[in-house]
């Protein structure tokens, strides 16, 4: 796809948006130049990525819950059966009014979340305590009619990737575990891509249309700023009540179920790119890697064979399951090295007569920029070993990152300094309206309350000097 | 999912439409009580054999393809650039007007197909000669507003799952040659899918909008009609001159590059469950079948020994990588045999005291019904030679189907008796006039004319009673 790459030049991520930005369409992650705003065209490099992301949700959520598919196309009627959830979406639906050239019957929404699209058959499919707990999820594209400022993986009109899962349990209480569950999976889902999160249920105001509680969950920003990675919401018996969920007691009685839902979207991979990246490029955990491991044969002389020792190399690293790419191109060897680290693949091997010699090759980590000669003998579990210390090191990495950009602050001058910076943890009497106004004259928002609380014993709000109930996060976010 | 289960059943599959309908919902692949017309929910074993089966969409064109993905709305000014395309398409497309409560600067269609999705974008991305040939594919939804008579996975809305490639060449010749190629990876799809299809290049009426020419695929249905489960069209630069994609050739011109695309829907589906179905259910081919040995402990006396010697076996055959489930319900057996045959389970193995004193266990087949007794010891390998067996002997009963529905007829009367039991194979002088006529006068369509000939010496067109220049497939379609 053209040579434009030769000339592209990366802008230093403390540039955070403009190397965000730059480094989608340098890397071959997506596409920005489709003729709507805040719709992107996804790089087939970009796109592997994804699958390989989704592929580890997948794997999580297989465990107890099965995939399916509901229609995109949400019949008005349904969408407007739940007050709260109607007020929260109106202005963001996109609605298909015309069939060919006639105008529909029945308007239909895009679905912006699939509640009100899964519900109508869960009142089919629920009859009796044996059918629950029922744990379905779908990975669909939604839609948002954003008129903010819109930004490729972060803030989209079609949301390609969104990865929602509904719940229904006997109880309010199952629901409530259901929700810590989902924080959980999205915890290891998170891990693997070596992305530290901070949990924190959000205040009142902020919390999903319809829903009695939302936990979400955010990672850190090169700039300081949070981005919602991830929201789990106890929808308790809401949408029951609207959509008439019910199931037959153990008395035979029919009661409400409880429900609820929780969802990923791509802004999964926008924080991968964002938390690991560098000056140079891309840097990606090997699981999610599209090449792991890229051969650089280092030819001035015996070309034959050092070819191929690559060549056997390689097919050693592909028995052992690992992507590897040969690249046997013109280039100089400074120009592959360049292209490969945009891509951000975790291993680079050098392989030219001197290694043949030592029977070795030469290592260099994408993540750290160390080179090493390892030995060519079993050098498929040397890369394997290899790739676990690089997950690890981006994982500590990141979570330092994090740890130093919490700011525990008690005055408002010190909340707002601080905010330059990070996140700030602080103290609230626990009232919306002091919340409110702590936003308004602070300019962020409130993430929400931690599940784990520092004491908050003498601890007041910077507001209005009462007493804490507890500890919340504040961020500027995305 | 409820017990509904126990009370239904099957129509007899000579009432093939009825069969079909009831088989989907009580075998759980879809729900058809969605509240909008056309459009349906998958239940997860339905939604998984579709993700098996796409896997081996994948696993074919990955190997010279690469997966992308484009956004769902076109905006009109795009849609509406080539002229025969949307002649195609106009009263099938659905559009959206509105966001949020106020209408769009510019109308979005949901895209029927993507050639003027991706086709503004191939415009960037062809440069040069060096760029070619480019081959995309994506698997996305996509929407027809159907006003005909909607069916399950065969005429719907919205098709959940639209494979649809797009290639970029240097000449027409190469062009051409990806258009062979497609249909000899669709060939080994429906191999794969132990279902035979026939090709044809399709006549001048009804070829793709804006093609050269359509070469299409085609499943025999159970009621001697066929189901068109794939077409790949030869665009010419009939596009590239629209979208305006040129590569620099050797020579330093800019010259217009040629397109092909080609595409399966969950079409494939369909014809899966319609090919290989019985009175009694689904029969799967083993490769996509979510289940694919289901063992029933018959336990009479010794449970704890049968239980355990069930799940040796089990895990034998999970270390083997092969789907396995073991039914240790309450039901009688009788009931489990009925609820696993339904959902197409190719081997079912039945453990009780007697078989573990002959170190065996009874295998039954489900594509024959036999049972046979087989040695516990090496028991996966057993399995696996079957499962081969089962997908050959599931192939050639459905090729001998079709060959038995085929009828090489010349004259007018004895094509319409004949088409009332399958495909027709007769003679055409090549002149559309005479075509359409034959169409209205038999009352079915000309599928098109097959790539290998018979001897057409002295045959006549059953029509005008000109020399024939073609043999062609005649059908009552879907």
């Amino acid at each position: 796809m053209g040579e434009q790459e030769k000339e592209a030049s990366l802008p230093s991520k403390n540039n955070f948006s403009e190397w965000y930005n730059e480094l989608l369409q340098i890397a071959k992650i997506m596409d920005v130049r489709y003729p709507v705003k805040g719709l992107y065209v996804w790089h087939p490099f970009g796109f592997t990525i994804r699958k390989k992301s989704y592929s580890i949700m997948r794997e999580l959520l297989d465990r107890d819950h099965e995939e399916t598919m509901f229609p995109l196309l949400i019949p008005e009627a349904e969408f407007m059966k739940e007050a709260q959830h109607i007020k929260g979406f109106e202005d963001e639906v996109y609605w298909v009014t015309h069939g060919g050239t006639s105008p529909l019957e029945v308007n239909l929404a895009l679905r912006p979340t699939s509640e009100t699209a899964i519900y109508p058959m869960y009142k089919l499919w629920v009859r009796s305590h044996a059918d629950l707990p029922l744990r379905l999820y779908q990975i669909v594209n939604t839609f948002r009619y954003e008129t903010k400022h819109t930004r490729p993986l972060i803030r989209l009109r079609e949301i390609t990737s969104f990865k929602e899962a509904h719940t229904v349990h006997a109880t309010w209480d199952e629901a409530a575990w259901q929700v810590d569950e989902a924080i959980r999976i999205y915890t290891e889902f998170y891990r693997r891509l070596a992305i530290p999160i901070l949990s924190s249920k959000r205040p009142e105001w902020d919390k999903f249309p319809g829903a009695d509680y939302t936990i979400a969950v955010d990672s850190l920003m090169p700039d300081g700023r949070t981005l919602q990675v991830g929201t789990a919401h106890h929808l308790g018996d809401n949408f029951a009540k609207t959509f008439e969920i019910t199931y037959e007691d153990s008395e035979g009685e029919q009661v409400y179920a409880h429900q609820t839902c929780y969802g990923v979207s791509e802004r999964c991979l926008a924080a991968l790119i964002s938390t690991h990246g560098d000056d140079k490029g891309l840097v990606l955990p090997p699981e999610v890697a599209p090449v792991q491991v890229v051969i650089i044969p280092i030819i001035f002389k015996k070309p034959e064979e050092v070819l191929a020792a690559c060549e056997k190399v390689a097919e050693e690293l592909k028995d052992a399951g690992i992507n590897v790419k040969t690249d046997d191109s013109d280039k100089r060897p400074g120009a592959k090295y360049y292209k490969w680290e945009m891509q951000g693949v975790p291993i680079r091997l050098e392989i030219g007569p001197r290694d043949l010699k030592n029977k070795a090759a030469m290592m260099a980590r994408r993540d750290t920029g160390e080179k090493e000669q390892i030995p060519l003998e079993d050098i498929a579990s040397t890369i394997k070993d290899t790739f676990a210390d690089v997950h690890k090191n981006l994982y500590s990495q990141a979570e330092a990152q994090l740890r130093e950009h919490i700011f525990l602050c008690e005055g408002l001058e010190e909340i707002k300094d601080k905010l330059a910076h990070g996140i700030v943890q602080t103290y609230w009497c626990g009232k919306e309206d002091c919340g409110k106004e702590m936003e308004d004259v602070i300019g962020a928002g409130i993430l929400g309350i931690p599940g784990e609380q520092p004491d908050c014993k003498g601890k007041k709000c910077p507001l209005c000097g009462e007493e804490a109930a507890n500890s919340i996060y504040i961020a500027r976010t995305y």
